[in-house]
């Protein structure tokens, strides 16, 4: 059996950049539609409830990722991540920020953090990443992080699209988004360098872009679904019904 | 806090039953669909792939729950759970019988046990359904498995509709479904009594029922997904494309 090469560290990003062009969740039609101001009220609702599952989920996935690696300096890079997202002290970070647009939205707190009007797959699907994350090589948990290379880009789509079309959010309540480009960039430069070095044969290089293509199918899953249920209906049994729990719009914000 | 009673028996199989009559995929349009004879060829085709999967990971669902039972009486009953997916020899058992349908349907059977033509939201609806009765008590374990308490019902529908709508399937096509309602009974005989012998509270009861839920979700995500990507569209990426990887129709038959 021929074993071929590895590829440079060049052509090895320039193939993950190609997954990312290929198969990120801004070609989703739901991503679209929600920056284009096509989205409903409700939709917008749905989207931001369900998409808090997988926010609270992320510093979890972190954490999972932390306790494989081996390397101190690792460490402390991978780190910042969770503060990020739990922030230094009580009412920073962003989950808190995330839970600022569930409030302009008029979700109550405790029901959004119960987590239990989600779309059971959005449950599955971001249950496969921590799986994922916990199950696969470090290798592979640091690559499917790498969707971060795309975010900055449906990062500022998003923002001017929905500050345009939605009369119902502001800059304070999309304020999750304003610290995040200059986050992921510092975060993909790591994972980036990481699997350039860490991912020595071609073997490790194609297993890098696999976990890539599986982390873009977690994201793209939590979309159809999301479509399925609030776009196109019926909504599955249990999950959130608009209408319910949330207070008259515009009470909220 | 007031503690309520418990529920009798009865009261906690009619609560179980309740959620079946509610939440079962039998409900699901994409199964109405499908034994009214309104699936297109492709459609049958991307269900009986995606389903492979599910099939394929009850023996490890089973495995996972036999690792949890302290009790060799249990186990012993649970243990024909995987005699009957495995079969007790080679040609033989539920998942052969399955490959059988994907046979007919043009599948080569190394892209179907390779799974990866399946959605994701396939893979991560049956991976929360294993994880499930790894980490949850095993009175929850065995509560998930009681969708068996509807699916003599769900069988004999689907294999009337389907052999009525449908020139490309047959009694020979369909032989999974033969043993299964008499199989079925058995183990929901024997798990509906195991949940009212060993929830002896209230609270665990709930929890019972939660478990049912549960799977009863694991189970419509799955017809949610195919809805989405094969008869609304698109195709998620990487997904089986119709009209690739199989033999012309007819001729696998």
């Amino acid at each position: 059996m021929i074993v071929p090469d590895p590829m440079s560290g060049d052509e090895l990003e320039a193939r993950l950049r190609q997954v990312g062009a290929e198969q990120y969740h801004n070609l989703h039609r739901f991503h679209r539609r929600l920056h284009a101001g096509q989205c409903t009220y409700e939709e917008v609702q749905a989207w931001a409830l369900n998409r808090y599952y997988y926010q609270a989920s992320i510093p979890i996935k972190d954490a999972t990722v932390l306790t494989r690696m081996g390397d101190a300096a690792d460490r402390r890079a991978w780190r910042k991540r969770i503060e990020d997202h739990d922030g230094l002290r009580e009412g920073d970070g962003g989950i808190e920020r995330w839970l600022k647009l569930t409030d302009s939205l008029g979700f109550p707190r405790d029901y959004v953090t119960s987590t239990k009007g989600i779309l059971p797959a959005t449950r599955f699907a971001v249950e496969a990443y921590i799986a994922f994350c916990r199950d696969r090589s470090l290798l592979e948990a640091v690559a499917s992080s790498l969707t971060e290379l795309f975010s900055p880009g449906i990062i500022s789509e998003r923002v001017a699209g929905m500050l345009a079309h939605y009369d119902f959010v502001s800059k304070e309540t999309l304020a999750y988004f304003t610290l995040r480009p200059e986050q992921a960039k510092r975060d993909s430069d790591f994972a980036l360098d990481f699997v350039k070095r860490h991912a020595a044969t071609r073997a490790e290089q194609e297993l890098v872009i696999r976990a890539l293509e599986f982390k873009c199918s977690v994201l793209w899953a939590q979309l159809d679904a999301l479509w399925c249920a609030y776009v196109e209906r019926p909504i599955p049994p249990g999950a959130w019904v608009p209408g319910t729990v949330t207070a008259a719009r515009g009470a909220a914000a």
